[in-house]
């Protein structure tokens, strides 16, 4: 590992990724993106008796399908970062329950597929892992129950409100695969006030303003470098702001810059107002779509930039702000 | 870093603790270790106007005492591993807002420290970070409320049941202190089946006998080469049921064993049951009575063994058993 710059890692034996898996609920399977899923599943609760025992299901379906891929089995993997939107995070510990690699619980909301592949990839450089894996996951109904309201009350949803992925994704990462990790970078905490749990992604946009403008200044590298610079998620409300944001500092995304929110959901005709959110939006979006075009050599060098809303209900019922943060992972072949 | 036996690390960079800082409320201040705290609290508060931002608080305090004992500012720690018991970890993202570190949130349950310490070390051995901040908090009342029942309740406690303390702890971790970081584990979640959320203890035991065995039989190391292995927090039926389950694999724990939930409150004075717990118990005894004594020299070579409970309400409810993540560090002078 190398430090470059205030705040940017560089690997300097780049880990790369083995294997990954992404998968998907129904509403997924009829997006843009549903050829890229490994596996979709028309039944919400995948079988089990709870939306949260699905949840945990889709992490454990998506470790297998990544496993599959890597042809390693849960013994070759040294340790898992893995993380949720659920208290306490336990789509991850009882989804993994059963695979008993050595695990390391993360919290980063919606930027948890960033914070686990960076991560996964430090420990695979520095050698404290042969392999480690990464997962998260959300599902829109065991996020409804805990953030908002009942879904029985068939409650209305403003035009900036962000709708749950149900969805997962994995990565495993280790030496000896084609995509590369290249470098990564650890964002701050971002607060601009903004208070509005409906409307999660202009509380996110500032913290990814902060994190692509000190990578890309870190690095020395400018936004056409790169075939794509994908945020995870600030949906339509979110990346306009923060297209606008870094323009405002001489910096122009538009052209390059895309979002998984914007990109799992085809927002008018799926009824998803400003676009997806969830752990397991970005995360699905990496580990099926992004990573097979890469494999395919359609992408060749991208930024994945997830980014997470740090708030509680009772955080919100205290009157205060959403604080944002912003994690990248720079992925290349 | 070196990858030694199945699953244990060997820091080959030693890094070092730069500066600690344990802070807790008043009935930590009267208990055992009162003198081992850098600042206590009377005020349940601390002067903010909800349980939770004082837990907040408790964490930006043990970070300001850690970073004046390292002599550091915030901006030259480069980042930090933080997370707590409360719903997306709301007492790590506020309580640390104004500090501007890059922030990586963890979730451990009462594990936490070990966890965050261990991230923080790898980090440092691997040249990710110069400086890493490990930090954790619990506050009773906080937990009480969103875990159990409204304390205006009065409640009856179980025998069995432990007591979350109200404290924080907080390690800076570099090149050049004297307490080094010798190695590390990172648990596997167990789950034995236990169901009694008032019996955390009996939970988690098996995660930290499975921790410690594996660590042992690593290294090539016995209990007796030890100054102290100390869990946290399992209090006296985990304990009890930890040396039984040790014994019953030939390793004998007794005379070197103790726990961070024994000590840091007098049981039978102070009325905590079976002990004490939370986040903030083991943070607390290590960041403030531990480290005090490995740098007056009295306590040479020990094992960290926090241990977390992953569960939340909502698995109780579903009738899920209570897994258990046991993480160790090795410290030495």
């Amino acid at each position: 590992m190398k430090r470059i710059g205030a705040q940017t890692l560089e690997f300097t034996a780049p880990p790369t990724v083995l294997g990954h898996g992404a998968v998907g609920g129904r509403k997924e399977s009829e997006g843009p993106l549903a050829a890229d899923f490994h596996q979709t599943f028309d039944d919400t609760r995948l079988q089990t008796d709870s939306w949260e025992k699905a949840e945990a299901q889709l992490q454990k379906e998506a470790v297998s399908v990544a496993l599959a891929g890597a042809g390693l089995g849960a013994g070759e993997v040294d340790m898992i970062f893995a993380g949720d939107l659920l208290n306490q995070c336990i789509s991850s510990t009882f989804g993994l329950l059963e695979y008993q690699i050595p695990f390391l619980g993360q919290y980063g909301a919606c930027s948890t597929m960033a914070q686990t592949l960076l991560m996964a990839g430090i420990m695979v450089d520095c050698g404290a892992a042969r392999r480690a894996a990464a997962v998260t996951s959300s599902h829109f109904c065991s996020a409804e129950r805990q953030f908002r309201t009942p879904l029985e009350y068939g409650a209305q949803r403003t035009p900036t409100a962000q709708w749950t992925a149900t969805a997962s994704g994995c990565a495993i990462v280790g030496q000896g695969g084609r995509v590369k990790l290249l470098h990564g970078l650890a964002g701050k905490v971002v607060d601009l006030g903004v208070k509005d749990p409906s409307n999660m992604g202009a509380a996110m946009a500032p913290a990814a303003a902060d994190s692509i403008y000190r990578f890309l200044e870190d690095t020395g590298t400018a936004p056409k470098d790169y075939d794509g610079i994908f945020t995870g998620d600030l949906g339509y409300v979110g990346s306009t702001l923060l297209l606008d944001m870094l323009r405002d500092n001489g910096m122009e995304l538009s052209g390059v810059h895309n979002d998984c929110g914007l990109m799992l959901f085809d927002r008018q005709r799926q009824d998803v107002h400003a676009g997806g959110s969830g752990c397991g939006c970005s995360a699905s979006v990496l580990c099926g779509h992004l990573l097979n075009r890469m494999e395919r050599g359609e992408l060749k060098n991208i930024l994945f930039c997830a980014t997470g809303a740090l708030m509680s209900t009772t955080s919100q019922q205290q009157g205060e702000a959403i604080p944002g943060v912003c994690h990248i992972v720079h992925l290349g072949i």
